[in-house]
């Protein structure tokens, strides 16, 4: 505690971004459309394309290159680059930021081309995101959704203890914090003695879940050995799949979910490195069966991270957040590694930039739960939340138009938390 | 007959690029490594960005913009310009190349700068591909592989005749034709007792498909409609959907196939455009129970092609392809035009150069699938292909490794015909 690193940006104890965090983003101002490389330390982001033009990366790897990648309005070759780099970034910044550097601290002319208040920043998406894809790696999710559609006896799939069920997604509507989300269309039969009816989801949900980044990738036929993984992970954020259950339903046989998932996926748009996740990181719940050797991880069991998770709902009509669900990340039952391992282990090509959420994280009750199908156990237990002025209850079984969700990551450190920052969105009529 | 458009380039009327087709492609040489767009004729490509760069792209939409969108690495600026872009270029190629048009047939100089043999022509894909998805539109191919599975009554699942069932694939893995694919290793269980297995597919197949080109494509929370949706088409190619069917067989519950698809997906990089099939159209197979509104053509029931579609195989250690099924896109159930309007509905926004797969297309009898799993019933009736001395038969029943498949596909006109090249791939063993 006595030692702890403290930068010269002033924020309280319980802020999100620390200088113990500093994860990269793409933001622009009004001032300056060109989106660019950011850092966050409290209520400022740091302009990084700023900090390499003056000249301040030079350090071996990034010495040469930093004026360029730091330049581009994405973070894909950054990403790229690999984790040396990004650690040699971060420990610049990290230099950079600490009471103890006058270089920032004592230059006013410096911050002012540096640092931009976060109201006056607009965060983009952090990469093209060549292919996303989705995973299953809840147990207690799994669980309970097998439970409520195929019974206590059936509800795991004879491959779930196997491997880390997974299915792609769609790139083209993975959207940052903030972004509205426009309630579906699409077919659904509410009566299974009727032909199927086209009109807007009526079940319209969410998946509280954990995204993380792929950096350098892999070639066409070749494999990333799960022990190596993390040197292939750029970083993590929150991430929301907006799921219609109706359309799932009917839809997803045999060839799973598609239109039900495809209209939109939020994330936070700050991507949390490994390196500061690394103290929070425990053990994945034991594997039993044993896992094949490809999904072994001997670089130790603690392949996930106690995140503390949040779903936040501010029903339409309400002026605040409410928390309807606390849980964790640790709940997890696959980690990163495994996943990373098992996508590419048939010679699936990963590029920078690919997004690999990692399915809905559920806890072990009903208020840990990341969806409102589990919380609400298939819309036969609504929610109750308190109205504005306390006199009354909103009751909610699945998201109503105005209604706006927000997910929350932290992790809490001696001292200082590591946070991810809002994973928001609104959801708006479904058009005729 | 008499007045057909006769170019310049002599050609067989048996050719697949005639004057009647100009596909659109990107193909780099020797000489020049950067990629650029083509047109193929006979045995040539066009160098279009020459082409452009000669000024010879002079009509009022691509006058100020063809040295532009030309000189790209991949067409995905060109497809976003729109159907009238596309007509014109195609048009203005149709005039240049024509036997009646000075231009080029009469300048050495220019005909050197333009015309590339197809054997000095390098073919690389067609455009970035943001997002690739895959139908399952045909129904002798779902109600085979239903029956196989679940028995003659059930062989199609209730959704299959409501909507065009489809999934996210990966568009990574997406390839020209020629590239080599590994054989992928990932779990199968091939004794349902026992715990799953590790290693290399023992049951791997091709799937005969078509894909189309999206061309503008649309925001998020919007649809395409699909009395217009020929207008975001910018063009066919031939597809073979590698498929892992052990590795399937495992992984797909519930959320569909992922490492069984995802090591590569096979495209001929020729894109023929709807202007040069139009002639081809014919009805989809009547459609009933009724389908809903949004997938009401009004424009016409014409909303497949007869592209006469075959499997060629060349067995390791022979010496040439035999054609073990021939069949026909016209067998699609669900139109090009269906699938993009329910792709689209709930709000998936889509953008210039996605990939949409239309899935197996098989015939009627097992000389004409579009599958190994179904030509030879679940393994259960080799195919036997004369050796080359015809001294003897090599069976099949899955790939084996160095069997290599082409996919060939073409349109029978009045003199001439409109085909897509190879759509090929050998098969390397799997990397232990």
């Amino acid at each position: 505690m006595a030692n702890i690193l403290k930068s010269f940006i002033s924020y309280p104890e319980t802020h999100e971004f620390p200088i113990q965090n500093l994860p990269f983003g793409i933001f622009s101002t009004k001032n300056d459309a060109a989106p660019r490389a950011g850092t966050r330390i409290g209520d400022f982001v740091v302009d990084i394309k700023a900090v390499a033009q003056a000249g301040l990366f030079d350090g071996p790897l990034l010495g040469g290159k930093a004026k360029e990648v730091f330049s581009k309005p994405t973070l894909n070759d950054f990403m790229a680059l690999g984790r040396p780099s990004w650690r040699e970034a971060r420990a610049k910044l990290q230099s950079l930021l600490s009471d103890s550097n006058p270089t920032l601290r004592d230059s006013a002319q410096l911050r002012s081309a540096i640092f931009v208040g976060t109201s006056d920043a607009i965060m983009h998406l952090p990469c093209d995101i060549p292919d996303y894809t989705d995973f299953y790696a809840g147990r207690n999710h799994a669980t309970n959704v097998g439970i409520m559609f195929r019974g206590k006896d059936n509800a795991l799939q004879p491959n779930w203890l196997h491997l880390p069920v997974g299915y792609h997604g769609r790139s083209s509507s993975v959207v940052p914090s903030g972004t509205p989300i426009t309630r579906p269309c699409g077919q659904r039969r509410p009566d299974a003695t009727k032909p199927p009816v086209f009109g807007p989801s009526v079940r319209l949900d969410i998946e509280l879940e954990m995204g993380f980044f792929v950096g350098p990738g892999s070639e066409m036929g070749s494999r990333i050995d799960i022990n190596h993984a993390d040197e292939h992970i750029f970083g993590v954020c929150l991430l929301n799949d907006w799921s219609a259950r109706d359309i799932q339903n009917w839809e997803y046989v045999p060839l799973g979910p598609f239109l039900a998932k495809n209209f939109g996926t939020t994330i936070s748009p700050w991507i949390v490195s490994l390196d500061a996740l690394s103290e929070f990181a425990v053990e994945v719940p034991a594997q039993d069966p044993e896992v094949l050797p490809y999904l072994k991880d001997i670089s130790g069991t603690s392949g996930t991270y106690d995140i503390k998770l949040e779903v936040d709902l501010k029903p339409a009509g309400s002026s605040k957040f409410s928390t309807v669900s606390k849980g964790s990340a640790k709940y997890l039952y696959w980690s990163f590694r495994q996943m990373l391992a098992h996508h590419s282990v048939g010679g699936c090509p990963m590029r920078p930039g690919d997004l690999l959420g990692s399915g809905t994280i559920s806890g072990e009750t009903s208020d840990s739960c990341g969806s409102f199908l589990e919380m609400c156990w298939n819309a036969t237990k609504p929610l109750e939340i308190p109205s504005d002025d306390g006199s009354g209850v909103i009751k909610r079984t699945f998201l109503e138009d105005g209604d706006e969700v927000n997910l929350r990551g932290y992790c809490q450190g001696q001292g200082y938390r590591i946070g991810f920052g809002d994973c928001k969105g609104v959801i708006l009529p479904a058009k005729p």
